[in-house]
């Protein structure tokens, strides 16, 4: 299957897909049509189709879309069919928020490690998962396979942990850390940067404030 | 000045902007060509211009940027000249994150209350900030203006407190509950669903894996 030329966009919207696809299946649905689709998610029943069709399809003319089928096909287009090793590096509030949200785990994505430089956390657990000074991270990441780090700690700590994890072997960051980081472009960087989400926010706050005067 | 018309992926690239020129400022900069900070931030200096256009410009010929007037002007346009009451609903581990992380305020978001509706949190205080049972919201909404909400809890919850705050006057929603509020239609949500951005990495590295086969 030809995956290579899929937009950012279509991707975005998966796991959106693979969220609802899941609560019809929860709910005992066994086939949708794109249109009742459509109304649920708020997008075009031929938006649907589109984004569908760059993975060949799934839907059936008359019938629609199994909902059990389509809910596989979509986690496994987004590799949910597998398990990634985590590790959480940066353990203060945000790192174990993170590391006690179970439901990344029954996804696959299992927090092995977790690291941090504050001499008070080590040895505390989270979940199970013991923290760990960072002076342990080379050793660590050479016994084991790491997929994803996640950064959940300041700007200055994690462009200085980034080569420590490039020369680690590890291929994929999830970086919640305040600043872009700069890696070797076969690592994969996914950005949750919350203090942006927030100025999106009180940018229409302001843009509607200014509308209603 | 018209700011109508600005499409979303601009006002994405703004906060990114104000990070940069924030940096910039942090280390003395006074001024910048638009090449030069289309060579830090890796976007093309064209791409700079054009954003910057639509809120009237900002450069000028032959001296660029001024750094301190563009980062104010900026933060102007991203609604950063003003202080917004947040609370935080919702006083778990990322809930109570989010109520530590002090850079929020010093931009003006001031949390002034955080509810939970587990008895085990009544009355603990984050930062100074007491967790009020969540009982107690409606009330709270008519004796303080609320400019924005944040939702941390599971999505049954969040789905039945966003009435709440809309009947009590809240007109912005931080939501990082897993699912999409139905709002009306004045009311701005701003979405982070950090399983999709999950997702969006495992999809990356299932591509990465397979382009490497």
């Amino acid at each position: 299957m030809e995956e290579k030329e899929i937009s950012r966009a279509v991707i975005k919207r998966l796991p959106r897909y693979y969220r609802y696809l899941g609560e019809l299946l929860e709910n005992g649905m066994e086939r949708i049509s794109s249109n009742e689709l459509s109304d649920r998610m708020q997008v075009t029943a031929s938006q649907i189709r589109q984004d569908l069709n760059n993975f060949g399809g799934f839907g059936q003319q008359g019938y629609g879309y199994n909902v059990k089928y389509l809910y596989h096909e979509i986690g496994r287009i987004l590799g949910l069919d597998k398990t990634y090793n985590m590790i959480i590096i940066g353990s203060g509030h945000l790192g174990q928020a993170l590391a006690n949200y179970v439901k990344f785990e029954k996804r696959g994505f299992r927090i092995i490690g977790m690291f941090d430089n504050n001499p008070a956390l080590k040895g505390k657990r989270v979940r199970g998962i013991e923290i760990q000074m960072i002076e342990e991270l080379d050793s660590f990441l050479k016994e084991h396979t790491i997929h994803i780090a996640t950064l959940t700690l300041p700007k200055a700590g994690a462009e200085e942990v980034t080569g420590h994890l490039v020369d680690g072997g590890v291929k994929a960051i999830w970086n919640f850390a305040h600043t872009d980081l700069e890696v070797p472009a076969d690592i994969i960087v996914e950005n949750v940067h919350l203090s942006e989400s927030l100025m999106q926010l009180s940018y229409n706050i302001t843009r509607h404030d200014r509308e209603r005067e």
